[in-house]
């Protein structure tokens, strides 16, 4: 049997793609090298695993390739891992190629599809949390939350330039899915007037009471989430219903939140959480998701990772005082 | 009768806002105080001229707010000063507030609003270019198309992470109305594989025969003007009929590219500009656009002034040459 | 005696400045309207507090000022306030403006200072911590790191593509005094060669043996923090002498790092702390800092936040693993 | 004898690096693979000119790097190439590769170099104008001002809001060895108090003279050049000497203004002048370089290239209105 430190570690990335991914691999080839061990890289997620699609991975080369948004790796979603058939193939692939233990980098749907692999392969596995709607439970970020909020903040700073030129009421779409947390996140972070999120139908409600008074003296910024059932086209045209002196646009943000180099936390989440991957193998652990919970390294078992959205109380409370009081309230009665 | 020098001087911007309005009122500011002139803005354009919405501008404030997007002064569109009876309101605010003279920054339609003006007011109109369009004759650049441009471009450049992590195809959609003058520009920068745009209804050929061998191992961008007729969507419909497998997305940049403090280039601009229609004021001029064509302040009546799609024989190459040349030739048959 | 939901509460910040203290204002000013409070704003830090250079605070002036750097109020250092005279003139005014507790946003001098006045003073003070230098115990981030190591990490993105255009040698100094943190994480975010900190002499001694075998045939970059003892200078010199053939260059960062809009996490840390301070007054807290430790809201005693440099265990091995490992362990000897 | 559009053209970067290179070499590659001509990629200037170090460019490669900061083909600075001998071995590579044309990038000094080497070599030799201090005689922009210029007051803001937090005098030091054009621009765009530039020795006198009357009440901003004689030491010296109650800060922006990705104004002039590059050796021509000169492709013999201090009246008058008029003319003496 192989000594630990010689093992074959390939790693992939996996479902939407999202910034820090780099960072994280240059944290696994850093370490991996350090150690001693080999490393692949997997293209195209599932699919290049069912493929055989393994590339060699150089530390110097992600070194300098870190900083960048995406995924040198290439990402894909896979349908036919979802059969039996194709996790066969991943297997003999994975044997073929003599590959030691499995690094993957993705969301829930990847861990998920690692936990089924299981069935069939005792590798260890490990998974690092990658995605922009940090919906996962077990790790306070996951990879790409926070240069996702940056993004969206960035651009909402513009659009409030003009708003505020030209008095206007502006709803903003910004990326979350399901889950409202990019939306509640970024519409707090620019004073906005009003969040929607699926997680709180009620606030469609406030924001209409609110709007019905305003004056057209100043900009309104409202932000949903694109998960939010209503949509930012029936909203529109509610307002519109309310008070037709209103001058309103609808932005919608759109993929551009996906990409462009990772914020400086999402560097160091990368960093920390491909070190940890590597020391979790060189452990003997498989099967669990590395995270930063409670800002200390964390251990979930894929079993135990589940999708969350966590509006908190403290998160809560802030959501109704800033986005959604009642206008009246807010005027003082 | 008044010394030229101790004339009170009255400034709005109008239409849409752009980047590099403010760095222009600080132009003005800082000459007219040099010269001795009284300076007071006008707010919401032609709006505020009707109300006599007149307030005190501070070439100190605005010294601090220069590099900043939108216009501290608002803007708007105004429907009563297209009635005679608006434009008198307007000639007697002016009157009882004591203005000698007015600069207007905006678009074409901002200068024949002045044009109309002018029939029934004696008082020196100038007019500074102001949109993110780069749709007026008389001037190489407008107050806020190189800020627009780059907003587009860092924007784009978001996009292609994620586009090339997936292999995908984006259809970014830009503005410019019915100039293609921002697409063609931000196409070429960010290398787009197509550019489609309201002068050239033809492009869509070509991009429909280049599309039917894509084989997905790779991002492929269009990037398509908000005026073009064809519209994002009919292009993606028809792009999907072509090619089964491609897995295509649509990016509406919207009003993002109106926000964001202006580029060095429109800083210096609006400064130049704003300096240069004071001085046509101390020179006696009126009636006039100031510009900067072939690098150098230059004048144009009003009645000259014209809507302009500046594509000109070498952009017309570019366009060609990197975004729409079919794509048998480029592999070399 | 009065309802604490009628106090006036007075707030300044101080020291210096970082991004995030105005959106912290924000944050207090929000919940303190809902709580139906008074607020006040004490202009230049504790000299305004002497001077009694109060300023009414107004909510929503501060949601459109909340995503800007620097602090509206602005901040200052006072030699006057060490002394008992000085904060005997600052409790006078106080009394005489009718403020029932204050506020203060800076760094562990800002607390020790409160804990001085607090001898002869006995309204309720509360702490937020502002620093980018993240040296406060009780917190997990200070207000303004998050955003000081963007900035860092952005400018030194840029310096890589000229170091890598010439096969450069570069010493980029980035702020910190006496702490290196900002030097260790924009340092592993960047992917830099090696890291000089003041709390590790021991990493010279590696850079030197490193840069021996440098062979420039690609980018070399340094990060040193400014409080580190030998100095980029020194390390410049050491290294010429080692290695001749070197082209080395040294860019100090400067304050350019405390400026810019604050990034996502700032921001969201300003509102929190914020509506924390006023909770806390709320719930009748007195002399504490509130903070945010492992991802809750948490307080601390005046006497109990100390200065603090967090290089744990993990924080530690990733600086041996990254920055400072032997260059004959990374070719594998 | 060879068909033009067979022949094989070599590309080198030269002297210092500068945003928009990569742009320029995507342009060059696009235009010669359309015209069916084979191009290679000298490394490292002259250096590689002489060492034979060519590689071959790829067109597709090219597109996804012209957003790119630095040069792909880096840059040196040679000594070797001021010896005949060194440009004999150059020849001697150039036949050896079968090389019909050289395109080269760069400043003045890589355009003599060229010249010097047209002694010996019959070559066709075309010039590209890259460098960040936009001093060359024949063109409007030279590749990299721009974005110099865009980087420097995008953190010159930055050090604005620390300014003003604090009422500090700042300093700040931007690139251009002996031009002043850097920081004539980048001081107007910013609204600096005082601009000290090379070419004008008296406006550090006017400027001790508006400092004498500085209250410390705001922000005082100096932008000055490195190659300005006096320096930023000796100015800030002075400053104290006048008025010693000024908290004074000098930031020296650095290499930093070399790297980032090229601006839009930036990116469009390298594809402009790569292609037109290839143009003009399809069309016979040798020895000259390309520009922009009033917004239109232009050409000008190696002869008539000249280093140049753009500083029209325009320019001057602008300079003493904004940066340096006398403190007593400002306020109304």
């Amino acid at each position: 049997m192989k000594n630990i430190k010689q093992q074959h570690i390939a790693v992939f990335t996996s479902g939407g793609d999202s910034p820090g991914m780099n960072a994280a691999l240059f944290g696994i080839a850093k370490k991996a090298e350090q150690s001693g061990m080999r490393l692949s890289g997997i293209r195209k997620g599932y699919e290049g695993l069912i493929d055989g699609d393994l590339v060699p991975l150089d530390t110097h080369k992600l070194q300098k390739m870190a900083h960048r948004g995406g995924t040198i790796l290439k990402t894909a979603r896979s349908k036919r891992f979802l059969m039996l058939e194709g996790r066969q193939r991943a297997l003999e692939n994975l044997k073929k190629n003599d590959v030691d233990a499995l690094i993957a980098i993705g969301g829930d749907g990847t861990f998920k599809g690692l936990l089924a692999f299981s069935e069939i392969c005792d590798l260890p596995f490990i998974g690092i949390p990658g995605t922009i709607d940090n919906d996962i439970s077990g790790t306070d970020y996951t990879l790409g939350f926070d240069s996702a909020v940056n993004t969206a903040i960035e651009n909402i700073d513009k659009i409030q330039d003009t708003a505020e030129s030209h008095n206007r009421v502006f709803i903003v779409e910004v990326m979350g899915r399901d889950s409202g947390y990019i939306a509640i996140h970024s519409g707090l972070m620019v004073g906005a007037d009003a969040i929607l999120i699926p997680e709180s139908g009620a606030d469609f409600i406030y924001l209409l009471d609110k709007i019905k008074n305003y004056d057209s003296e100043d900009a309104f910024l409202i932000v949903i989430s694109e998960g939010d059932e209503i949509g930012a086209e029936l909203v529109a045209s509610k307002i519109k219903e309310i008070n037709t002196n209103i001058d309103l646009r609808i932005t919608r943000m759109g993929h551009v939140q996906r990409g462009g180099n990772p914020s400086a936390l999402d560097r160091m989440l990368g960093i920390r959480l491909g070190v940890a991957a590597v020391d979790a193998l060189l452990k003997g652990r498989k099967n669990i998701m590395v995270g930063v919970l409670n800002n200390r390294l964390h251990s979930t078992p894929f079993e135990e990772v589940v999708k969350q959205h966590q509006i908190n109380d403290e998160l809560q409370g802030l959501l109704e005082l800033f986005g959604n009081e009642k206008y009246n309230e807010r005027i003082g009665n």
